[in-house]
Order: C-alpha cells, then structure tokens, then sequence
C-alpha cells in the first residue's frame, strides 16, 4: 500500500498510508518523548479526579463549573503555563445549584425514588408531600381534560422510551471495517454525520415545542404543587438530565420539576394507571446565582519561540460545563483532562514551540457552545458579518475532544480536502496506538463548529464511542468510573503530538475558503 | 437423530429427541389448548405487576411480604382453585421495612447519593449530618488504628469489586451449542453446578465472616454513628443489598447501614482518599414487626378427580419473597408469576386432573429455603431423621421455577437417571417454543433442595439467563422492567404443561432412592 499513489483531486478521504506519501516532516524523536512521557508518567486521571468529583458537576454559571475553572487555572500556572485566565466571553444568564433534592413514594408503600431537580428549576416549599397525577398530553386539546385536577398535585408524565433488555453491550469500539469506511473517498459535498431532519419530523419537533412551552403555565395556573419526568428514557437506573427553565434572568417561572429514573416513574405510572392511589413526599432546594451573568472560558498559553511565528496560535480545547446529574465525566472532563494533559505533556518536555499553543476550556457549551463561539466572535470573526479581526490569519489550527472517554482513532478533516495528507503523516507513528484513520466527514455537536463557521481550520478527533450514546452522555451515571484511564492516555498522546506538530510547521494548516456572512445558526 | 436409539444404560442424560424413544403418553389436543391459552390470553404480566409493584418489596415477614401473600391468596380464590391458604410453616424472626431513606454527600458540595437500607438495621437518630471516615479493615489487627476515630463520624467502607466498562452484554440467552453441552452424558456422579470451595476459599471466607462479627461491636462501642458499605460491587447505578444484621428477636444490635451505588460510594472514597473532607447527611427510619414471627406460605388447589389418584399431589413453585432493594420481579416474582399463571391456565381450561395439583409460594427462601424446608418437613419427612410422613410416598413430583425471568430451556433432572426420557418426551410439544434440553446435572440454590433432601423428585427448570447474574439478582434494578413477557408467558406454557402431564400420568414420576438421614445442611 505505501508504494500507491493516489490521486487526490476530487477525492476528500484516502486511507492513511496512501496520503501520507505527501512529504510532511515528523519529529520521530519527539514523538517518542510525547509517548514515553504521557504513557508512563501521566496525570490525566489525577486531573480527570479534580475535574470531576472535586469539583463536581459543573453546570454553566454553577459553583461547580466556577471550582473547576479556578482549580485549572492554576493547575496550568503551576505546570508552567503563562498567561492563565478565567476570560468572561460575555452575557450568560443565571448560575444554578442544587442544596437538597430527596424524592419517594410514600404510598402504596414507601420507595425511596431517584431523580435529580432539571437545571434552573425552583424549589419545593420545603417536604411536601402529595397525590400523584398522571399528565398524558399530546396536543393543546388534551390539556381541558387536566382542567381543575391538578390543584396540590404533583404531576406525573409519560415515560415514550421503554427499558429493554440488555442484549447489546452499552459500550463498543470502532471496528477495523467502520474506521475504513470513515476512511473511503466520499463525494465533494460529504453529508454530515448526522443527516438533517425531514420538514415533517421538523415540523413535528416544533410542534412538541410550542405544546412544551404552554405546559408550565398550564401547570401553575392549575396549582400543581411539581412535575416528574423521564421524557427520554435510559434504563437500569441511569436517566438523561437538562434544563427545566431557561437560564435567562428574566425567565418565566416554572415547578419544581425532578428528572426520574426510568424504573421509578414506570412504577408510578402502572400503579395509577391501575387505579392505585399513589402519594409521592420530595423536597428540592435549589439555589440561582444572579450576581455575575457573564460566562467565562480558562485560557492558558505555552508561548511561541520563532521570532515570526509567535504570534500565530495553535489552540486545543474542550469543554468544561456540564449538566449536573453525573460529574460530566465523559461529557466533557475526559476531553478537558486529555487536553490540560497534553500541555502538561509538552511543558514537561520543556518544548519550546515556534507558534504559541494556546489551552481553552469552554463553558456553556451544552446551552449552544457560547463559549467557544462567543471567543470566536470576540478574538476572530463573527460568522454574522464575516467581518476578519487581525487574530483571523494567525490561528493555525483549532483541535477539539468532545466525544466522551474513548481513545483517539483518527480525526475529521471537516470537508478540508488540503489537510489530509498531513493529518496521515502525524498519524503515522501513532498507529500503533490505534490512531490510524483521516476522515473528510464532518462531525457536528462541539465547539469545533465555532471555528469552522468562519472559515478557521477547526477539527475533532475521531473517538471510539464505548457507552457514550448508550449510557454517559448528559446522565446521571456520566462519572469517574466512566473514564478509561489507558484510553485518555492515549487520546492525551496523540493530541499533543498533533499540537506540537501544528506548532512548529512552516506553514500554518490549510484551510477551507471562508464562508460567506450568515446569521449565527442555533445547534 | 430421531430414529436412533441410543443406549441409557450408565449414561445420565441425552438429546431430547433420542430419550423421547421411550413411549410416554402426551395428550397434544391439551398442549395445544394450554398454548393457546397461555400465549393468547395470559395474565402473567398483571400477576407480575400485583406481585412487584403494588406490592412492594418482599422481604421475609414483611408488610409487602404479607400483602402479596394475602393478594396471590384472593387471586388463585378467584380463579377457582381450592384451598387456598397462607400456612405457617413455624418460627422465623422479625418483621422489617423501610419507612424512609435519604442520604447525601454535604462536603465537598451537595449531591444525592443512592443507597437503602441493608435489611434489618436500625434507623438513625433522626437527620444526622456527619463527618466520613474511610475505615479498611482487612484482619482483626487493623481496628487498632481506628481506635478513638470513630466517634460521631460516618464510616465508608471499601469497595473491592470495580465497575468494569461494559464491552459484554448484560443479558443473554443460552446457545445451542451451550444448550447440548448441558444435554450431553455425564457420569453418573455428575458434579453439582457450582463447584465446592476449596479448603483454602472455606477457611479464608471463615475469617472474613469471623472479623465481619467483629466490625460491629467494634463501630457501636467506638461511638460511630452509621455505615455507608458497597461490599459486592455492582455498576452504573446498581448495587447488591443484604441483610445487615440478623433476623432473629434477640439479635445483637448493628449500627444504621445503608448498601451505596459503587459509584457514590467511590466518589466519597476517592475524595477522603485524596485528604478532601467530606460530610454526608443521612436518614433512614426502619420498622421492625415482632408481632408475630412466624412464617408463612402460600397454598392453593386443583383438587385431583381420580378416585385412586385424587391424594396424590403434584407440587409447583416459588418462593415469594424477595430482597428489599427493587421489588424482587425476576427473583423470584417471576417464578411466582409463571407459578401461578400455570394454574390459572389449568382452571381456564377446566382441567380435571386426576391427581391434584398444589401451588405453593414460599417465604424466607433468602435467609435459607426456610419456608420451602420447613414444608416439606411438616409435610414429608424430616432430613436429619428421614422418618417419612403419609404424604411422602404421595408426591408425584415438584416443579421450581426461580433462576430469573429468562424462558424456559429445558430442565434439570437432578441426577434422576429414570425421570430423564419422560421429560424428554414431555418437552417434545414445547421444542418450538425453545424449550428441548433435559440435562442430568443438577443445580442448586433454590426450593426444589428441600424435596430432593427428602428423596422427593423435585427439579427447576433451564431459564434462559439474560441479565439475572448481572444485573438483577438481589439488586436494586430487579424491579417489573426487567421481566419480558414473552419469556414469561412461554415459561407458563411449559410449566403447565408439566404439571399436567405429571397429574394425569399413570404412574408417579420414578424417584432416586432415598438418601440417609443427615443434619441439614445450610445453603
């Protein structure tokens, strides 16, 4: 396969070996050191731990987030990083904190039932405890027949995702075959990852929305006393958290509204739909924090040496907010300690690199990657006007871990056709780590977007899935123990052998042609 | 296959359809009709829902216990059988429920952990708010150390068995290949299931019990104020619960002790570990019922019609109470569910057997078969002595059901060489369903050891496993999800049918000879 050489004109992917016959140097030394350093010596899991259970979930504009921003502060000075900053991107909204949340069955029997309050909830009226009602609505119709039952209530929805038995395992990795079909030629204008929505299932999701948003002011004009859901399933224990009222300081009020365990709110549901009186008792207490509505990123630098290049930038980064009923283990403190660790890695190395590589860890990513598109607008361009600030030509790359816990298979060239072949040459000494394939897909989802929306050659690496899509992702079981610490390992490998590699090219990366000016889309 | 005929002489068991060579008598028109009525109109999921839902947990002698046992007394009323009873069986021990549960970690930050009660533990003072110590304690010599820590505190104890990321599927079904193993001959002194310990295993599990007795006394006299334990691991949000402290009136007092999810009580460890202080906040409130400490099971009939063979009995079932922490659905809820539906099939087709069937669901087959034990006692002979009862020479057989809610594959003939092509013949009808395995070997853990300790033919069926050894088997996720209809609805398909075929047979099922008089042996 080496000896092929491929034409690459009007082709967008190529399996590794073949693109990386395209002369690009390789420090083979320092590549080595990389290895020896972040495989033997690593911290990532000790930075994981502070992340995560030290700091605890780390919800946007929440203590927890704040904790773990000022702990990565200075956990990167103290590495030797310069230039480390809590930067305010601009207006967010309201911080949100949880001080009690119990929840139970009190009859036909006691349960005690697990949930956790949805983000920017109220509080209860301290322990109330009170008949269950079940809410079944699906239309504006349906709402009459609620009309007056609801006083004093707590109300019950619908569970629409049953559990079903676990004959697949939660967790997986990319087989050979799946990485050389990401790694096949695809056509110019690649689909996206995720195919877009039909006008009717468009249609249908706007439609469940405007329905969602009359159901608050239904529920309080009717004088129900809370709410608890499961409106997207999960199974043996583990549920999906969010938001239950929007962040803004002028938000509407809403209930006190708890996300329950798919188990717990199935027997709710059977029970009264059997005719069982049931009576549930809960106390939340949450807590908003108005003072400061700004949101902040951490930034750090290793600054840059070559008297010319300094002052270009290569940037890494992930997210550091969450939601709030795990630690947000996978989503996103694996993607923030791999890349605090590859600073480390090369700060440990005492590099010195051409360019200035430059750590950002963003927040408010789950509410529509506000931190990173907001750094974006302030220090690039703003994709609205496409109007280029000086830093616009200095970034040299933009590389991003948003995938959960599994180690790095490869990385999405993002359409950018020129990339790949040097994507495949730094990939090669890290094949042996499993790190092997060049993809011209897009993928979506993560801050990598805020860059690729005005033209910045933004990229995310490639990530065996293990339980993300089945288990961790935005539930109460994204913890420490969902972190592989050889994976992270590697992934803090691979990434710092491509940051380093960025930062000391003769060239910046090759980008895509910029994009014409466009209102900011939502994710 | 079917035209050989293989030879059963020293051979312990054999394919299905080479025993089934043996003419046995099947009425197929009544297969038929019990398929029909079983797989078209079952009502083995509302049994199940009465059983685990509305009831509650069914912890020996508990209310829940009491209610599921009063309401599967009105049920087999209702459908017709005769008899029916809740029959004490002699003394247990103490009543025991939950009347409330909560526990949170307070430092470093707030957040609600999952944990109950370990059975039979007393409750905390109140609301208490304490500060955690991570007690280790692996010989008698190592509570030195914690001499004059304890007081007030909150003792975490270490977890040993880590959550392992979930590359395996939780639930399976046996495979054919799996299912011939099972089927093939073994000799005659066919080892049991689950291989003895070694003596070294015996000893070492001897000393674990030993310095266990000795924690207790040890916390009360040190002043702790409660324990928080995980000593059997578990994963995303699953964990083993036990009982913490005896059943017995005069047991000696334990502290409060609540068993964790392996994920929180990791991030505590994990946090102390690390020189972090951390404060839980916790209130369990626990009722003990001394009332009465008898137990009980629960016993219906289809009485038999044959003037010769109306005193003969053929037995069916399971025990009906469970663990604490789910609702006991898949141990042993399904049994009773599947136990139960057979004989509502029977009374649905209006079966006159000629010998009568008896339903029993047993109790404190947890702490030890007791309830099933103790029957057979009362009823049949007497294990340490073997002085036999009228009713021993009069029971044709008893079938078990409790190894999950997987359907059924076949059925453990317990090492009785003669029953093997009789049940081969009687699975015949059922193979399409998935059921087709007769396996010599025999299995342990359940009720039917009490019949077989007597000489009475007593065998639990082949289940599927699906996720019972991993997931559900005395955890707090064994709640009604985990049980699939289907499997169930096959199951009481199949125990039907073996019922039947076992009242209308001419003859008894044959019996391996009688064993010697022995103490009897714990579990």
């Amino acid at each position: 396969m080496k000896n092929i050489v491929l034409p690459l004109l009007g082709v967008l992917a190529c399996s590794a070996p073949a693109l990386a016959q395209q002369a690009e140097k390789v420090d083979q030394a320092m590549v080595a050191k990389i290895k020896d350093e972040g495989l033997n010596r690593s911290k990532v899991m000790e930075t994981a731990f502070y992340l995560t259970d030290v700091s605890g979930p780390r919800l946007a504009n929440s203590p927890g987030l704040m904790r773990a921003s000022e702990w990565a502060k200075k956990q990167l000075t103290d590495w030797g990083l310069a230039k480390a900053n809590i930067e305010s991107w601009g207006d967010f909204g309201r911080g949100w904190e949880i001080e009690k949340s119990y929840v139970a069955m009190t009859k036909p029997y006691y349960k005690a039932m697990s949930g956790t309050p949805k983000a920017w909830t109220p509080s209860t009226n301290g322990l109330i405890k009170k008949q269950v009602v079940l809410v079944k609505v699906s239309s504006e119709a349906d709402l009459e027949k609620y009309k007056g039952q609801l006083r004093d209530k707590v109300i019950v929805t619908e569970v629409t995702s049953m559990p079903k038995l676990g004959l697949e395992p939660d967790a997986r990795r990319y087989t050979d075959e799946e990485l050389q079909k990401m790694a096949a030629p695809v056509v110019a204008d690649a689909s996206p990852r995720r195919p877009a929505m039909t006008d009717e299932q468009r249609d249908a999701m706007r439609a469940r929305a405007a329905l969602r948003s009359k159901l608050a002011p239904f529920f309080i004009s009717e004088g129900a006393a809370a709410v608890l859901s499961n409106p997207r399933g999960g199974s043996v224990g583990t549920y999906f958290t969010s938001n239950g009222a929007p962040y803004a300081a002028d938000a509407q009020p809403v209930l006190p509204e708890l996300e329950m365990a798919t188990e717990d709110q199935l027997r709710l549901i059977r029970l009264v739909e059997a005719g069982i009186p049931v009576e549930v008792e809960l106390e939340t207490k949450t807590k908003f924090q108005t003072q400061d509505l700004k949101g902040y990123n951490v930034v750090a630098e290793i600054p840059g040496t070559d008297r010319k290049l300094k002052n270009e930038i290569v940037m890494l980064g992930g997210h550091l907010d969450s939601w709030h009923a795990g630690t947000g283990a996978t989503d996103n403190a694996a993607g923030c300690a791999v890349m605090m660790e590859a600073v480390r890695i090369l700060e440990a190395l005492n590099v010195k690199p051409r360019r200035t590589i430059r750590i950002a860890l963003w927040s408010a990513e789950e509410e529509g990657l506000h931190g990173s598109k907001n750094y974006v607008k302030n220090h690039f361009a703003d994709p609205a006007t496409m109007q280029l600030k000086p830093e616009h030509e200095k970034l040299a790359a933009y590389f991003n871990l948003d995938n959960g816990a599994g180690k790095i298979r490869g990385i999405y060239a993002q359409g950018n056709e020129a990339v790949m072949p040097i994507f495949a040459s730094w990939l090669q000494p890290l094949n042996e780590l499993g790190a092997t394939t060049v993809t011209a897909r897009t993928t979506g989802g993560t801050d990598h977007l805020s860059f690729d929306a005005v033209g910045l050659p933004g990229f995310q690496f490639i990530q065996d899935p293990l339980d993300y899509g089945t288990r961790t992702h935005h539930t109460n079981m994204d913890t420490y123990e969902r972190l592989p610490p050889e994976d992270l390992k590697q992934a803090s490998v691979v990434v710092a052998t491509f940051v380093y590699n960025a930062a000391m090219r003769d060239q910046k990366l090759p980008r895509k042609a910029l994009p014409t000016a466009k209102a900011v889309g939502q994710r």
